[in-house]
C-alpha cells in the first residue's frame, strides 16, 4: 500500500494547493432487515482515486466513503458511513467548510419505508416491498452557504450526455462528471474508466485509462476552472 | 497471504482424509436492475475458514462463493457465483460428487420478479418490488441420489435454536450449525464466532473462538459423526 502510495508521488502538483476539497466515494447501503439491504455495484475505486489525486495536487482532503474494500489514500480524512441519510448529514456538517465538493457515491435513490427489527422470514409467498424516495444529497448540498464548487458523477447505462446534462441543472451544480457504465472494462468494479466532463457551456472528454490517471486529469481540470470561475 | 497459510499448517490432520467436500461461502446478491441488487451481509469469512479447516484435513474441497473480497485457501477449487438461481445450478451439479455439503452460504431468500434491462430512474414518487421467493438450495441438494451427508447453517437474529431445529427437519438435513449474528462480536463482518451444532438427537456448543479455530473443531465433529453414521 505505501509502495503503491509512493509511486504515485510524481503526479504530486500543487493545482488544489491551499483548498479545501470534500469528496463522497463508493455505495450507500439501505437496510431491509438485519441482514438484508439494497446495495450497487459501486466499488469506491473513482471516488477514493479522486480523493487521492485531489491530495497529490496538495489539497485538504476530507473523504466521506459508503461501506467498501478499499485502503484510505495517504493524507486524507476519511469518514465511513453506511446509508443515504447518514451520508446526507455528514455532507451538510462537512461541505460548509469546502471549497470544492466532488461527489461520485452512488447514493441509494430508495430506501425501505421502515427496516425490519428482526430478519424476516422466507414463507411460500413472495412479499414486497415498499420504497420511499432517498433526499437528493446533492441537490441538497447546493443549498449549503457559502456554497462549495459542486461537481457530480452520473453513472448511467443509456443515454449517458442526455441525462448527465438534466442532472447538472436539476441539482444545480457547477460540473458533472459522466460514465456509462454499461461500456466493457468501465465504471463499477473495473479499474479503469473513461469519462465526459460537463459544464454549463462547455464539455471536456477523457479518454479510458486508469482510474487514477483519470483522477488526476480530472482534477487538474476541475482545479483549473475553480480558479478561473467568475 | 502464503505466510498466514503457512501458520495453519499445525492444524493439519487426516479427519477428513479420502472425503470429498462441498463448501458453499457468502451472500448471494440478487439484481435490482443493472446497478442495484438486494444483497446481505454474508463476509464468507466462516465458509472460507471451514473450506480450508476441511483441506487441512485432509479432504478434497470444493468452495462455491458468493460476491466476497477474500483469497481461496489453499488447495481449494473454487467457483464463483452471484445469484442464488446460479448458486442452486452450481450446487446441483458438484453435490452428487460429494461425500460431505457444508452450506454456509447466505442464500437470498427473494429475488425481483423481473430484473430492469436499464437503471430505473429516479422519480418524486416511491416505487414497489415485487420479491419472489428463491428455490431453497439445501433442500434441494437434499434430493440428490447419491444424497451427500448434508450440513446447514442458520444465521437467526432471535430463537435461534428454535428456528434451526425447524430448518434441519424443514430441509431433511443432517446437522445444522446454528448460530446468533445479533450476539456482539460475532457472525457477520466479525472475525469471531460461537456455534452450536445441532443433530437430529444431539447437540454440541463451541464456544466464542476466532472463524479459523472453530472451522476447524467443527470439521473435526463433523468428520466424526460422518465416519460414525449407521
Amino acid at each position: 500500500h505505501i509502495v503503491d502510495q509512493l509511486g504515485k508521488w510524481h503526479l504530486r502538483s500543487s493545482a488544489m494547493q491551499g483548498l479545501k476539497v470534500l469528496v463522497n466515494a463508493g455505495p450507500t447501503l439501505e437496510d431491509i432487515d438485519p441482514v438484508r439491504y439494497i446495495g450497487n455495484r459501486s466499488s469506491g475505486k473513482m471516488g477514493f482515486s479522486v480523493a487521492e489525486a485531489a491530495a497529490l495536487a496538495g489539497a485538504e482532503v476530507c473523504l466521506i466513503a459508503g461501506p467498501v474494500h478499499l485502503p484510505t489514500p495517504l493524507g486524507v480524512r476519511r469518514i465511513d458511513i453506511r446509508s443515504a441519510t447518514e451520508l446526507l448529514q455528514c455532507m451538510l456538517s462537512e461541505a460548509p467548510h469546502a471549497d470544492i465538493v466532488i461527489a461520485s457515491a452512488a447514493v441509494a435513490d430508495f430506501r425501505v419505508r421502515e427496516i425490519a427489527k428482526q430478519k424476516i422470514k422466507r414463507g411460500p409467498d413472495g412479499i414486497h416491498l415498499d420504497l420511499v424516495p432517498n433526499p437528493d444529497v446533492l441537490a441538497e448540498v447546493a443549498k449549503v452557504q457559502p456554497r462549495p464548487f459542486l461537481v457530480g458523477f452520473a453513472a448511467e447505462t443509456e443515454n449517458v450526455l442526455t441525462y448527465a446534462r438534466l442532472k447538472l441543472d436539476k441539482k444545480n451544480i457547477d460540473l458533472i462528471a459522466a460514465n456509462d457504465v454499461a461500456r466493457p472494462g468501465c465504471g463499477f468494479d473495473a479499474n479503469e474508466n473513461a469519462l465526459t466532463l460537463i459544464s454549463r457551456d462547455q464539455q471536456w472528454h477523457f479518454a479510458q485509462a486508469g482510474k487514477s490517471e483519470l483522477a488526476g486529469q480530472l482534477i487538474t481540470q476541475v482545479a483549473a476552472l475553480y480558479r478561473g470561475r467568475s
